[in-house]
């Protein structure tokens, strides 16, 4: 330990291949910078390399912590609570909530005029109601797998912006598989409950709405990064009231021209 | 720092205040215990308080973000992927996806039967299948915001089972409040789009779902924790889908009362 004494200076102990941070770095990415490099602290330095302080790895555990909570809060989606649910006062809690809650709303009504526009056919097979929830829900619940697994795997760094391609093929393939599945299932029950013709109606739209669905839910997280906004804005509740516009299109569509033939 | 050399015993400079980790603990627990001590490093030993080994920080942040993908796929939900998506196959994703996916098109056959109880009701207004998208989703909507708002504070430790009487009467009051100013927005659409009588229908009906559904969403995390289950397990697609079944019962129950008054 003290063998490098008598008139040597440090330059000839010193190691040289430094893990440094930039001092504007984003907490989220020194998080990654730990996990990579296995080390428990690093200096963190500025635009001209001096040295300006230190960041332990027990630090960024509470980063971690505040940055999951708000991914999490961003799928609900909630606007971030800053306090604990337990402390947040029934005001707070109704600020951070509602405004999401509105516009949802009124991303709604385009589904309601969706279904004024095809009233007729509605009204000639009432029926084409029962399958409403369970069809337009199918969409929006593939839309939600493929988000958040694509929100997962860009906060990990698995999938960049320049996968997209790569992704939506892929993705394209999987849906086609789980839409001709459900496709089947709902094809059963439409037999049952309307006569073949309903049964090809409501299979037909749970292929188109799986797929189109699922291609939402994956290029949503996409398009959000690109205009620089954090992924996980394309919460389960957004896809889900965008795959309710689109699927009640593609239901009525498809029934009132294949009922109308 | 040489100065208690000459026939005295580590006994007399060691410290006693340790922080010691079971070695059966769960990795996710570790984490915690981590956090609340700022540690870098914890000795784990046995029954017997042997000595067994040490973790160190770094290698709990790799538990963390495993387990921070669990919960997410849980949310989504899908079947939790060990490999990344971009590795993954397209029968594997497959896989992990139908099951939750035909899950829910079951449950949905549910709400197309309350649908079908109602027939006549929706046949002589028709005008009530518009609002059907719109008042269901919000109690989905409502529910999923309160449980993950609850799956995350359970997770953090801000939130026990003890909790739920008080999180329960919290939830009451915060969901009156969102229930009240949806179904004043909805009632502005109601008057248009139906006239006075079906606004009122609309604007209860808002009320009710907003309030049931949030209490779902609060309750669920609790009672899958009582279960012994992950409350992450209570995912918004779940609870959309339980919200759905509820919420045609409820709109078409009171649509029924108040329209053939």
């Amino acid at each position: 330990m003290l063998a490098a004494h008598g008139g040597a200076e440090l330059r000839d102990i010193m190691k040289t291949d430094l893990h440094t941070l930039p001092v504007d770095l984003d907490q989220e990415i020194a998080a990654e910078r730990f996990q990579d490099t296995d080390l428990v602290s690093m200096p963190v330095i500025n635009q001209k390399e001096q040295l300006l302080g230190v960041v332990h790895v027990e630090d960024i555990l509470d980063v971690i912590e505040e940055e999951v909570t708000e991914d999490f809060q961003k799928m609900a989606p909630v606007s971030t609570l800053e306090e604990g649910i337990r402390d947040a006062s029934i005001f707070t809690l109704y600020r951070k909530r509602i405004g999401w809650l509105v516009i949802l709303v009124f991303m709604n009504v385009f589904s309601g005029a969706g279904i004024a526009h095809f009233e007729d056919v509605i009204e000639s097979h009432i029926a084409l109601v029962f399958f409403l929830p369970l069809l337009v829900d199918s969409g929006g619940n593939a839309g939600s797998q493929s988000a958040t697994l694509m929100i997962r795997a860009m906060a990990t760094g698995d999938v960049t912006v320049r996968d997209w391609v790569k992704m939506f093929t892929k993705e394209f393939s999987v849906a086609i598989a789980l839409g001709g599945t459900m496709a089947l299932a709902v094809a059963t029950v439409g037999l049952f409950r309307g006569g073949p013709e309903i049964a090809l109606v409501v299979a037909l739209t749970m292929v188109f709405i799986v797929i189109v669905g699922s291609l939402i839910g994956m290029s949503l997280p996409f398009i959000f990064k690109k205009l620089d906004l954090d992924p996980a804005t394309a919460s389960a509740p957004l896809i889900t009231s965008i795959a309710d516009i689109v699927g009640v299109l593609i239901y009525f569509s498809i029934a009132a021209w294949l009922l109308t033939l």
